[in-house]
């Protein structure tokens, strides 16, 4: 009862001073058609709900292509409202004989849920390139430190799935064979800086869409 | 002597090259008229002395309401001079019987100085919610964790002060009270996620201004 | 040919200057047997692919309990290899009629993505106290800011899986009922700074074991 | 009373999976007896409320020296609970004619409020060599960027107090007259990079205690 | 061969879901036209590979003024690749007895590289006010930690080099005696804060352009 | 006069307060026997000029191998100075014909000075795989953003040098050939990861010491 009667004033009281609050910076949701700053995008003024929830992972990636699988990203640019929070996400299918390539992301650490399947995962050290590798049914995590080279393929004979976090809201992806194939970075460059001879980087710039 | 030579020339030789240092950032006083961005607002072109000086905590807070106190902040948003310079600024008034109620700051820890009066404080740890409470004299600090909720209230006979100051330019300031019964979050949901009666929550919804 | 030649002396070239890159931090596992520091736990010195692998989420947590939920965490506690990473995770059982209570994590964003069954959850801004809220079907994902108060519960008719990533290894858990009434924190100290009476306090300290 | 049956269970189920969360680190207080790192010191184990309370600013400092003033610390050195928290306190006693000298903080920005008397001060931009001074009443803030060189002095009739708050748990203060004057830094070297002469050179480093 | 008709397609799919990865914060050179904020300045749209190169240290700075020295920046004002990427650089000319006076620079530490010719280098700590100086010789390199008063002069017989890096983008560079004598901060406040006197301060602001 | 009757009182009044500062954190040069934290080693106690210090750079790497280079590192695990400091160094030597083959660096963007000879060097971007490539000159200068492929080769008729910068204590090296080809990660993994050909891997493993 006195609590009735306290608390109108209260709020009349708290309320108006914070009213400048509108500026309070609990979130940054990205607005996407400014430019990027080093610390993410600039915050969209107008946001709802929806700004927080992203249903593009709920479907299954197309794996009917021949590295049998998807990666479905949602990064600041797909999923704005991890903008400046520090994670995003991703899901990735991979069908029987799938594979993600050989890849790092140069902007966070990943860490990688299987919720179906089998998946054949590692990641290699830089100083003494020792391979850390592990088989992952449903349920099992992996975290891949930030930068470092990776891969994740089926090893079971069903489809596999997995759920991926990110430490960051936009981790890059940089898959080691799209570097190096699937440009116009001339081939004896190539070949000089990995050792590989003429006819491999022909044929992998070939089917991969490089010239060079 | 020959150092009175020899100087103009320093001074027109270091001079130049620097000229383009007019892009050194020492500082980056907010222009709120901007978006703000993850790491603050985009810097103010013209800066005086008056943007790194802040008069508004001069003037006590009006305790003449039931909570008796008064929170002024000296964030971001009311002196944009901490921009960039990871901290920020408030001032506490409770008269007799006054009350900063339960909250937190979600994005930075807070230091409390008491000039006058007592004030009673305490914040509860997460893991084994254990409360850490003190009864603070004039002169006595406290430092408050991030994101840990705590509180303050006046102790003794007469009115407390306190300049606060917290570790980043926009802390944010969440009272439980108010994000619980000052909206149109609906009772039934309320009374889900805190065990409390309905008729708790629609008391306090009422007084506090909140609806559903 | 002239490759298979050049590449065993390029070897021995380059391993010998980067023996002293054991000392490389591609990550720190954390040893758990030392303290904490601010930047996370010191590095474990030996290392296996285990400790950067988790199965402790792959069984559903024990929702036979009267709040029809379990939280699963993999923070750095229970997962070492996430220290210095920027991420961790957790698994979610809600059973029907199920409910994670209204909390927040002081040190890290939380990134949900749901996998069986419907939740609802929320959270509120601290400026103007708005709920932002949704209903969340299996594929869905949600993002919520650090430091803010949250919830999630059972909307549907069957079980409710969700997994849970934060952008820190260790992001902390505060339960705001799990503050107020867990502990000795004295009634009339919980009256005074939530605006809640007597018999509500006390009812809710007796039920969750608090005293006071 | 449903509440009643059902909490019970809930605290049981709740607190046992969060039993290994006593490593959740809302705070770290610094273990001073161990080495320091990068990001501060590793953290204590066993805490009380009075490891977040600092009387030792409640006193004023001695001003009856030549410089009329008295700067009181405290930093991680002495309230070791402001260790990870990303904020430190000092308190500054200026008498009548006394002065702070010349100075920067390396570590961290600061924020002045003065609570008793008139303090003049300023501090000078990097780029252009800008001078941005104030004077500065009872009640009035001001900031000053991390690094740049800054002083106050008494600019009243009667004595003048400020509590100081910084944006990190240590940051540094450098005098500069002490950095030159009050060491074994060879005067020729002094000079060289300061265009003083040695005739000042030698007669500061002799009142400050330096040699050389 | 298998690969060969394996990829087309791999290439067709993996390169749509990334169209939106146009958006991936490899690096964000500087578009200096904009608003710096405090994480740095907002990307430009279009890049090449001129944005990530810089000539301007290829030429020698003009020692021929009195300081016999000139220092040549290439920070995010000169080399807007740099932007986002936590370094920066310059180049030191220093003629036979030239001098880079005592100066700090608030935002980043220092690493020096001698190419050419003989440096004397020293910093101070600000606790202990120790200097710590060494001779350098080409090949050598010296640390110079963020924010601490250091220099730089020509010890040897002929011409010195070096080639310095910044552990940020834009470090600053403020300058001890330009600080203090190359504005129109007042002579009585210089003398107040540096306990120099009025002859010496009145000098000094003459031969370096400051006033009052 | 009358300062030279002050100072000395200021001496022992300022001294004496900041005792506890030898706890002042300017630098924190890395104790090797201790272990590494995710901000790097704990501080060696006692320190000189010269741990600030390093002469490892001042000799050519020895280049009579096959791929006629050498790196030479300077980072904290060499030069414990720079640990904390956000900055370490590196020096590249590269005789005619001689490569820095494809590699990474997980942990910090790279800046490289050519201080002779001729250096083709590229990196690579991750969004759309587009090549960024220079011919450097003696003095020019190029910056590797963080976590992208990148190489560097002589692409002159006399041996080149460069000096190269870190923005981080413990950059990291990952070399994609020894990634792939200098441990036992097996053949049917990498080449299910990399799509090159069984010969291609074995012949990489067999002179890169690789098995598997």
């Amino acid at each position: 009862m006195a609590n009735a009667m306290l608390l109108p004033v209260l709020l009349s009281f708290l309320i108006l001073p914070f009213s400048a609050m509108a500026l309070t910076q609990d979130f940054c949701v990205a607005d996407l058609s400014c430019s990027d700053t080093p610390a993410g995008y600039p915050c969209k003024a107008s946001v709802t709900a929806g700004d927080f929830y992203y249903h593009g992972l709920a479907t299954a990636g197309n794996t009917t292509n021949l590295i049998k699988a998807a990666v479905t990203p949602a990064f600041v640019g797909q999923f704005p409202g991890v903008n400046g929070l520090g994670i995003s996400a991703a899901r990735l299918d991979i069908a029987v004989g799938g594979v993600v390539p050989l890849h790092t992301h140069p902007a966070a650490s990943e860490l990688l849920f299987v919720t179906e399947g089998t998946i054949l995962a590692g990641f290699i050290s830089s100083g003494a390139n020792t391979p850390y590798t592990k088989t992952l049914y449903a349920g099992d995590i992996m975290v891949f430190p930030q930068g470092l080279l990776h891969y994740q393929y089926n090893g079971g004979s069903g489809p596999a799935v997995a759920l991926v976090a990110f430490g960051g809201p936009n981790p890059g992806l940089q898959i080691t064979d799209f570097a190096l194939f699937a440009n116009n970075l001339p081939s004896p460059v190539v070949e000089k800086v990995t050792f590989l001879d003429d006819a491999t980087v022909k044929k992998l710039k070939s089917v991969l869409g490089g010239s060079g």
